[in-house]
């Protein structure tokens, strides 16, 4: 672990796309989903957007973000309603035709049998030349054109779709992660983790301060990065700096 | 409320910044706060993005949504401690030197009394030219620059800066909103949907199914829109399209 290449490091970013989350309705929970399982598999997640349905938005949205980062994941937009908008968006964005995809079409005709009516038949037109994703909780599948994985918005539907898909994701380093939570004001430990911070460059150090009822305050400090060894010192060195202080720290590593 | 004039709605964008975000280890809910919030003044959410606490991802997306939209809403990264990055990024887009805001000072001073040190007084250091925005929760206060409100992360600390803040924004005309529960799949509703916003073009309608334990599905349809008696008619036409499909709606106004 002590030679890490950082350029071999995969990338992500999400575009949420919806209405229903602009508007404050939805409150989102797939990006703290998706964040936390790509995490675990060394990606890492350095932007996320969340765009309207509105065409130019997606498009603008989707081109940036599939350029820039190893991965992007959508989530929303992607039923046989008038305002499932994505996949016409995506095709657009990757200036590809859409075209009736014969293995979708088979799936969606199993899954659905007598109610399979043209308006839900609309879902099996998609980009030409992608790949499935199987939807292990609802049946219809979506799709991944190149490093875009296309995903539902419903949570219930990303999870299971998240699932299917990861084994096509190229691993990172695992980023290391530990937190040490106290009963000190982030005034009293400013100084001395700033020090902490200079010292070991390879380890992202926050800061999180929280009021319950006062007078419960204090912070939880979080170390992150993919050195073990650093992240092990830091976190040793907050604890020492947390007893210094008169404190008492509650560790937790992951 | 029969002529709007779209081009007089004000338009909002909201950066949060902060590594806990992008890790999964916070669930954001400070979006859908504000979001109901702009919504109630009639002001148009139109874009969020999400990047880390690193300066030249906050640099770019502070200028990128500052120039796009009427205001621009930031959370996160503005305490004193050496993860919070914010005011640097922000003083750096506009291209304006820090400096030591006497006001702010005074202010620290008599909310810190003998607890007020050297880290602390670093929040001092603002941008030249700013309007303070007061925190009613924790003291400190954050600042507007031209179109830009820096707030605070924790979203106890926002909520009380956001309500402060609010005579500051220019309202529009309000997002009235309707919405209609019924238990028949989007399925069998999809091609009437469609008829229904080609009719009615000034209302955004939007369809969410659910699944919560099978048999209980159903879809939820909203309708949202500047134009009263649009959005009435709208509404109207979703309960008879329910009822003649043996539906029972279930209507909710707001």
């Amino acid at each position: 672990m002590t030679n890490i290449n950082l350029e071999e490091v995969p990338t992500a970013a999400i575009l949420l796309i919806g209405n229903e989350i602009l508007s404050g309705r939805t409150q989102d929970t797939n990006l703290s989903f998706i964040a936390k399982n790509l995490g675990d598999m060394g990606i890492d997640l350095l932007e996320v957007r969340v765009v309207p349905d509105d065409e130019a938005a997606i498009i603008e949205g989707v081109n940036a973000l599939r350029k820039k980062y190893t991965y992007l994941f959508t989530t929303g937009g992607i039923g046989f309603t008038h305002d499932d908008i994505t996949t016409a968006c995506v095709a657009k964005a990757f200036n590809r035709p859409l075209e009736v995809n014969d293995e979708m079409m088979t799936i969606l005709e199993k899954y659905y049998g007598d109610r399979f009516n043209e308006a839900r038949r609309r879902m099996a037109l998609v980009p030409e030349g992608v790949n499935l994703i199987e939807n292990p909780v609802s049946g219809a599948p979506t799709y991944q054109i190149e490093n875009v994985f296309v995903l539902a918005g419903m949570p219930s539907v990303m999870k299971g779709m998240f699932e299917t898909l990861k084994p096509r994701l190229q691993r990172g380093p695992k980023v290391l992660s530990s937190s040490v939570k106290c009963y000190l004001t982030e005034g009293v430990l400013a100084d001395e983790l700033e020090n902490i911070q200079n010292k070991y460059p390879s380890v992202s150090l926050g800061s999180y301060p929280f009021y319950l009822t006062p007078p419960e305050v204090g912070t939880v400090l979080v170390a992150r990065g993919r050195n073990k060894v650093d992240v092990a010192k830091v976190t040793h060195e907050l604890i020492e700096l947390i007893r210094r202080l008169g404190g008492t720290p509650e560790v937790e590593c992951q």
